[in-house]
């Protein structure tokens, strides 16, 4: 049943609800209540669509890059004058905090702007016949770039208008159409997302909003036969999920982490705590490249530990429009799974140094220390506002449990010793090493990638826009 | 059973046969008779030889480059000594005419030094914080190289030497270790190429050989939790089982094609007859790369296929001792197979310009004109030598026929107007496009890639060593 | 002598005339009316300037690269809003057609903001010590890059605006300081053009406008020991001359041409004709990649001359104020050089086919055919709207004669056999080749050079930033 | 008069010697004896035999460059085989230690074909007309290297192999022709490494040796108008003479240096003092990159120089034959330079810690403590064995003392803390910094360049190969 709450979503070239007239409704994690609904498409719905989407990139193909480029660079004005509405959105569906909602929309707006004028550069190659022996002079070969056609985009609900754009940007730029499925939570800021761009002028029919339940058309989506790529953000398990049903195509995937911050005797340990409880709390943890876990060398973890603990217990508690940095994780089951984590710690001995106190699925931001690795919180991912503390012996026995992880994102590494720091880091299973400062994603420029079960593919901003195209050789024969 | 004929396989670290004592037979093609066994071996075999070469590959990522180049280096000099006795080999496996066979093993040589020089170059990026918006100057990224671990490589029969060691060697330089899993036909040459390998140094642990019966370990391998990549030639069907068994890793496939040539109306018809013919025919055809149907203008057709004829009846027929252009196929299972393709375009209303013969497995080099889009061979890949000749009204028409195709390989257009033939070379969905000349793999530099139902990801040389690594980024806080 | 029409300079931070109140007059190339006075600065006032100039760049240099790029983004906007303006004083200095002075303004926002964008994007590299033979793994070489210091811009009249900043764009936004030296004529342009850089935020110190005598400031700014990278566009011999004075620092230059139309007999005579007209007579000719001969196959000659003859009698003359096409040259002297080759070749046997018909300093647009070797017309660069057309017997000789200029900016070929086109291309020796088009510096992301006696370094976007640093390696010892 | 010691030259495609019979002695700088001769050519002889090998050059161009590599391998194989040898003349001829000079060879060879496998690599770019605002998609520029010509090659006598064919190999692979001059020291050895090169297979023409005096053939050289660039290693005042005599064409110069050595408190001593003894006195100093000087914090610089006191008290003093580290200095002149510089430090008040003591043109090692800047041995370069130490009371001072060099080609800094070690290094106005290690020019694939009086250009071998073309732009209208 449809309210006057349903949000239209983009099919075959029109906003309209489905004509099945189901829905898929959506409620605020904090206020507990229903703020709007968003059309629950059928498969027969999308496969239509997704048909149409198809048949425009042909067009969209052959147009100058610097057309395609005016109205990405005209989309993310808009986003820019609408970061209010957009970023009221954000926290209404997904309980961020107002700044940063809104501060999501505007690095969107940069995200996509140097997405359009790093797409202006990638030349191609000449290749020289004659490089390789028995090569002819005669020959030479052009190496371009062509789009795959149809690329499917699937957001998580933590960024549900970054990490949504920076899939469909480089996916537009380079010439190719798109299929956007949005996480439900986050839903109604993605559509609102794709209104701002079709007033900057995309044509229609160049993507289709695959809103509506998982179980009825996530699997059709992945394994439908005019899907050349995907491109997903979300947890290990669909992720994995997605590669084994996929067949023949390229699969980028953005999925788990488990980052340590190791820190070593020889660290500004004033410096380490700062970064790692900022690293370790924004959003309430609810973010793949949190810092999910302490290394620390024995002989400095009770001075460490004090110095997290007075910067945690400064950390605000509250209501996302009163920006506060803990606010209601995104439902009760992530709330359960995260208290869940905790319960086993201290059951098993762990030190609750602080927090440990819940409200519904408001978690206070809780700090444990002496986790030792048969507590599920020493390997589980919570998406939540819980930060364990690992004391270890020697430098060796934290690499050995950073790598025993299954996951493998980003990790910090502390010391003062920065050619030491680099050894480590060099031995580290994950994509990216800070040194001496928190994980993050950013800056959004940098190569962004997780190994093992953290991922598949790279992003940035470059490595997006190569991700959605292939190799094309043009082979003059003089 | 085996017999004193069985070639040792190299598995844990050293030269083997089976516990089982198992084996599969090797046949040659084209004197009917068994010329040797490879170990068949069980999962359990394999799975511990596989624990072997994941722990061998630590210590072997972690030698300088110069070291591992200069292993590889010397393998390519073992190769070129040995180019007789393995082209001998390859030459009584797969039937491929002796010179050829011989100078497989020089080219992979060659392939091999590239590949090691190349390595030495792949440098990384320093990547300055400040380059994206709100970024801090204090942060410099490094983007380097990791292995990814462990590759599977699997190879095809038709070059089993080269299309290995394209596989191995970049994996191997790259710092990675190698489960080599060779096609049966082809096993006894790709055992003798390793041989070289290891006479050059190379740590017994770091290959494991997977011989055995695909049935009983294909997808063991596919699916093994410590194969971290993988990398396959052969055909269609295979590499879409591949891609949808495995999860989670990198694929790079390459598979079969249906290469069109392109004649136009302004064409030179004399080159486009050599070339298409040599395209067309050489190893009878056994080649991915090799030119499968002619596209050509009606105007010119006769006399395209006039041109055509007269080179075809003049190439050799006969046993790859006498260096026959024309040899005895694979098995009769594929000789069955591109004779039902003629038989079917036969009935359909196909003439039959020349050729139509056969020996056993041995079949003549066959010219069919007026095929048409009804007939098999229109359409489906014959590994043989047969090609039809299709007769298009205009280059829309020739556009269309070619794009139609499951595969997307290579294209030849043959046209003296660059310009035109470029702007329909942009129009084809294929990896490469020969102006005026035979569609074909090398030069070896060159990038290599399918489209569509031909593959998915890149080889070519720096494209290879660039499958088997991932990103490592190092981010210093100044 | 100044009077309230001198417009003030940029020293010593201050916009400012000379303290010795002498002036440089500026006259309109139409009008024959003063319109403005421009600052006649004494070496003393322009060594002081230069030195704040030189202490001015620490503070710049060590600026976030987005800071550099906000205020550069800034002065493209501001250039844009004031584009009338500024193009009205482009036309009233240099006598160009309103439209493309005005045009000239946008194109330079354009290009400065490409500039900012490219900038972000210069990233360093990492250097592996193993990748040479007895290198160390423990090496890791960073290659960045330093701006040079101080930069010595030196504009031409004919693009007073676009030429300028051009070079300051690159050589601001990379860090370094610049010393501008406009033409006279086009200083006033230039002045205004640089208010806008100031308006825009640029510390006043970080530039010097060097106006004044040639005689007086030209070899000092050249000499001076400040400077640390000359970048020049002008005549060839004030080139040469920078070049013989200049020690120990790079120089960029970009001087004449005797651009080259070569048209084979194949060649689609309609388009050639159009091309060649647009890019021989647009703004009179008064450019340096005008093309300023036809080299024409015999057998198509008469025809292509009758084609290029009925465009020129097309082209409108007159005033910039009407946007004619051919309007007066920017001085009498320059007028009377064109006349002189003019005569010269009527004397030696060329025929008048259109125009040699002149105003005062308004040439009409005149066309020269059967000229020949003997005739200064068929190797000297006019700076006016004079075309010769010299007949060749066959493809060599229209090569030999290219060739044989002592200048080598660019060139066309027009042919309709491409492989043809390209081989003659590879054999000219100039920066680049235009195939069927006429020569021209765009698109602005291109390399533009000239070789022989055309230039030396290389301009575009990228080559321009490049040209004003230098690598800064550095290299960690693990 | 020639003796029949006269060593032969290559002129006009010939070993000979000059017509006029006039030579220039060789004298062995430890043996005082004569031990050779080599032609004084005219500049009528030069004139012809460089207007042959620019005519051998347009055949050579036009090869594959698979065949130049072939000869260039060849070439490094040869020299190979005859290490020996011309380690030997190397010896002889310019007293450095026997196996000094045989590696050199040895490294010569890994140069050479480094420079070939880098050659066969440089690919061109693809260009998109649309990739800037107003370009058009119809327009492909594909920007690819032509050679410059003939290069004029001028080797110093320090590396009379190595530093004179790291000059020739990218020339010639790269399709130019070479005019060399060896130093006067150093040209038997030059002749002896060319000798192989044509035995090698080059064509004779495409090489001449402009073996005479500096006074009578030096300027000519210069300002030649054949020369189409010059790439120079020696000293600082022939640079400069070079930088201002040569006009239009791009030149390559390294010079001499003064590179210092920041050690810091918490540097690691010992360290510390092994690099900077082995970088400031192997082959006696006379190198380039050579520590010429040391700026130490006062605190540890008592310790700092007795650690290095120890170390230079082990220096094996003596003879080449013996593979002594410190040998005659190459003339008496530069011996009498040296000792000159001791001597005013000396009066000036330095305190001699070790050495001062000389036989002939041998000089001890020498190391000074308590240099001041009113000292000579503070800014001067000394080509010989003398390390002043300058102590410092602050980093900022020695930042100031590194910079206020007229010198710029490296520096080392000593730290543990790399962070700080890297900001200091950015302020450094020289080509590199090495953290924690000597100064030293390889590995020769890093990009080597001086700055201020030290240079102009990069070298290295990617950038010495991309110093001897331009770019060559072809645009395809499609």
């Amino acid at each position: 049943m449809t309210s006057n709450q349903t949000v239209k979503t983009l099919i075959q070239g029109e906003w309209n609800i489905s004509s099945s007239h189901k829905t898929v409704d959506i409620y605020s994690p904090h206020k507990n209540e229903l703020i709007g609904q968003v059309p629950s498409l059928s498969q027969e719905e999308l496969d239509a669509s997704i048909q149409s989407t198809v048949e425009a990139q042909v067009a969209w193909e052959s147009k100058s890059i610097q057309d395609r480029g005016d109205i990405l660079k005209k989309w993310a004005d808009i986003l820019e004058e609408r970061k209010e509405d957009i970023g009221h959105a954000i926290m209404n569906e997904v309980a961020k905090k107002k700044s940063s909602a809104v501060s999501e929309v505007t690095r969107t707006a940069d995200y996509i702007r140097y997405t359009v004028e790093e797409a202006f550069r990638l030349d191609g190659d000449v290749k020289r016949g004659d490089g390789f022996k028995g090569g002819s002079p005669q020959k030479i070969g052009m190496v371009e770039k062509a789009p795959l056609g149809t690329i499917l985009a699937i957001g998580p609900f933590n960024y549900p208008v970054n990490l949504s754009a920076s899939k469909i940007a480089p996916a537009l730029m380079q010439g190719n159409s798109v299929i956007f499925k949005p996480a439900t939570q986050g839903a109604i800021s993605g559509i609102k997302m794709v209104e701002a761009l079709i007033d900057a002028g995309l044509p229609k029919e160049l993507l289709t909003i695959a809103t509506g339940r998982g179980s009825v058309i996530g699997d059709f989506l992945v394994q439908h036969p005019s899907v050349d790529m995907i491109t997903f953000t979300g947890g290990t398990g669909t992720g994995r999920h997605i590669s084994e049903l996929s067949s023949m195509i390229p699969v980028v995937l953005e999925l788990g982490g488990k980052d340590p911050a190791i820190v070593l005797e020889d660290a500004d340990l004033d410096k380490a705590a700062k970064e790692i409880v900022q690293g370790a709390y924004s959003y309430s943890g609810q973010r793949c490249t949190a810092i999910k876990r302490v290394l620390v060398k024995d002989e400095i973890a009770d001075e460490l530990a004090s110095k997290i603990q007075t910067q945690v217990d400064e950390l605000s508690v509250g209501m996302p429009e009163d920006n506060a940095t803990i606010t209601p994780l995104i439902n009760q089951k992530s709330a359960d799974a995260v208290q869940n984590l905790i319960d086993d710690a201290k059951e098993k001995g762990a030190t609750v140094v602080t927090g440990d106190k819940r409200e519904d699925n408001l978690l206070y931001p809780t700090l444990l220390d002496r986790v030792t690795s048969d507590m599920n919180v020493a390997w589980e991912e919570p998406f939540g506002p819980v930060l364990p503390i690992i004391r270890v012996s020697d430098q060796e026995e934290a690499i050995r449990l950073a790598n025993e992880s299954e996951y493998g994102l980003q990790a910090s590494v502390f010391s003062k010793d920065t050619e030491r720091a680099i050894s480590i880091a060099n031995r580290l299973e994950v994509g990216s090493v800070q040194l001496n400062a928190k994980t993050e994603r950013g800056p959004d420029h940098f190569p962004f990638l997780g190994v093992k079960a953290s991922g598949l593919g790279v992003q940035g901003i470059q490595e997006s826009l190569l991700s959605v195209v292939r190799d094309k050789v043009t082979i003059i024969n003089m």
